[in-house]
């Protein structure tokens, strides 16, 4: 019981201080950047204000945290201290770590982070990935052993200039895989042979690809109630590419390619699959007139094996509900990730807030979703190094699971308050 | 166990043979009918043949139906017969009854139908949803205790128009309600306050409004999988405007709307409604940034609550995993149809197939799911009258419960393989 769990956080995020991306972004493309971050200044100017209560909670993280991880979000040392004293032993990186909105760090410039779609600029949206990229790198280079970063590449326009984008990253250190749109529209959807070239890239380099939550789809633009509408419905467009790909015959054509979606909720994921295998089985009728054979074309096998060997799901804080229905989603497939350092997360509760979502999960159970899944999925990190590091300042088996349930009025929502079998 | 089960079906389609809407389309645009026919022609051209291994499907249907239910559509008297021998005393009917895409049966004109959407021509599609609406009146005008007819209504366009339709429809025996298209795109969302105009007749006429399964996001237009995946995601659109009309608080400003998702599947709605209750109640920490008040703008109850209230879900042909979720989904809320004539439906085993299904499901259940909820969801059906029809026509409580459970390989897809406890 003195053991402790070795966390690796599948979902965390980071970017430089305001203002500082312009010297990675091509010279030619500076201009550009200055008059899009006056764009993004003002659209911020439009979000601020107090809607739906939002201050107490923004208050509240501030007061918790001092300033919000600011800090941590280009510092890898200071990053590394709090990672620390969370428990967290390594992490993987998105893009976007800007907390509150506040506007002291920046996103991704030119749209190419979590919103990433085809309808942004190929020019200025692969300029702005690759500052990302470059920035990320050197970040990553100060502490390797324990960050995957995850390279931006925006693949829907040009996918062979992507190609040397992945390279690029695979060749300087970007462990974390790439992070494709999960929106393609107006270009073809990634069941399409013309991203083949990218998915192979991909297996030779040895990169996992991945969607993460950012973004709806852009047809709800207010009235009552917009916000809840489209927090409710914003993880199907990340989610879509799991069974585009899988559908589409991309896990057949290139057995050893990783997938994962991040940070989009894994509710979603047990009926996505057995609604799939009923299709390929010929069990569901309502799809027979479209030709049994039409959910079979380009498979050899049950779309839910292809979930089990290609696809892990970034879950980050999963709910009561998707912790109950963890063997349905996947055992082998589920990761779980602290957000760092975004105030949805349970940074910097996360210690609490293990042990009070997974004091009765099985030990090893709990080691899958804490690391195991996250090593497979990201085969650049060394188990041993990070176990060190661990055995250091991660949590004990003893803390999670046989200590009082901690009573964390800061891990906010009320989570001691819902049944688990409630959800199931 | 002599008792005989009330069947309403929520879901059933009809439209007249190839041309004859013509004569119910407004003159001035009986030309530009003509040249809408002639692409639709060319597109079941492109559609035709043997994709998937459909014919083996499509032959088996005709040898078992003789026609494929195609006179029934516009001949209320086959239409009858047909429905009796199925054990069904009355449906609910909406718009293209094209079968098989065999092109013997029209679909309403001009895209009115279930593939709707806002992209449509405004003058166009409301003249479709008109000449519909015309020639539906008039079928259901031969037997019209047994039918609900449902008007397609374009709301999105010009709801004030809109209203002038839902009047005319009221008054002219469609007690079926209106079905609006599920995509509003580029025109607001329902959430919007301009269709205030659009619920508050409907709630004065006493009309159910509906969305029906029908076309998806429009992204994924080829390549390997394709069929696959558009049937994958299809229930996204058609689902949207329940949580958009909940958490816009349509259902706060109007507490006597009824609203209905019909053909779209039912697996998804306790994850829908949970995961709203869930930001309603504050239980979920990830979406708190947003302002904990931007999930109750507008809202005096739970989502659950409205649901409950207001909202009903055709479920056609569930699954055996629907089934078994039928308590979350809603008792009060679902409603079985047998999708008649399309083949993907029950017909023309309704009987069998209902006992294969439901033997083991509680009798005041099965009442409810089979016609007690579509009573209330229509109330234009008399039950009295519907019962009488049932006592001649309507399976036994017997046949469903108590006789040998059928085996019938004509009721596709192994039904019977499947252990219901895979899905709970």
């Amino acid at each position: 019981m003195d053991d402790r769990y070795l966390l690796v956080s599948a979902d965390c995020h980071a970017g430089p201080e305001s203002g500082h991306y312009r010297e990675y972004i091509d010279p030619e493309l500076r201009e550009a950047y200055d008059e899009y971050l006056e764009n993004v200044a003002g659209m911020r100017g439009l979000l601020a204000g107090n809607q739906g209560g939002r201050n107490q909670f923004v208050d509240r993280f501030l007061a918790e945290t001092g300033d919000a991880g600011l800090q941590s979000v280009s510092d890898a040392h200071k990053r590394d201290a709090l990672l620390d004293a969370d428990g967290v032993a390594a992490e993987v990186i998105f893009p976007d770590a800007d907390v509150l909105g506040v506007g002291k760090v920046d996103s991704s410039p030119f749209g190419s982070g979590l919103g990433s779609s085809g309808s942004s600029d190929p020019e200025k949206v692969m300029a702005g990935a690759r500052a990302d990229n470059r920035w990320l790198a050197e970040m990553c280079g100060e502490s390797p052993d324990r960050r995957a970063g995850v390279a931006c590449v925006p693949v829907v326009h040009d996918p062979e200039r992507a190609v040397e984008e992945i390279k690029w990253a695979a060749e300087h250190g970007l462990k974390g895989g790439i992070m494709i749109p999960h929106t393609w529209a107006p270009y073809p959807a990634y069941n399409d042979p013309r991203y083949d070239v990218v998915w192979s890239a991909c297996v030779d380099y040895d990169m996992t690809v991945q969607t993460h939550s950012g973004g709806g789809l852009g047809d709800v633009q207010g009235g009552p109630g917009a916000i809840a509408i489209i927090a409710s419905e914003s993880w199907f467009m990340p989610a879509r590419p799991l069974w585009v790909l899988l559908l589409g015959g991309v896990f057949e054509r290139f057995p050893k390619l990783r997938f994962a979606v991040t940070e989009d909720g894994a509710w979603w994921v047990p009926d996505a699959i057995e609604r799939a295998d009923d299709k390929y089985l010929g069990t569901n009728h309502n799809v027979l007139k479209m030709g049994p054979n039409a959910f079979r074309d380009g498979l050899t096998m049950k779309p839910s094996e292809y979930f089990a060997r290609n696809c892990f799901i970034g879950a980050s804080t999963p709910t009561p509900s998707e912790i109950a229905r963890r063997e349905r989603i996947g055992i082998t497939s589920m990761m779980w990730g602290n957000d760092f350092p975004h105030p949805e997360g349970t940074w910097p509760h996360t210690r609490d807030w293990l042990a009070i979502r997974f004091h009765d999960v099985p030990a090893h159970e709990c080691r899958r979703l804490f690391s195991l899944n996250a090593l497979e999925c990201y085969p650049g990190f060394d188990a041993d190094t990070l176990q060190a590091i661990a055995d250091r300042i991660g949590p004990t088996v003893h803390d999670v699971h046989e200590a009082p349930v901690p009573q964390n009025p800061d891990v906010a929502g009320g989570y001691t308050d819902v049944a688990e079998d409630t959800f199931v």
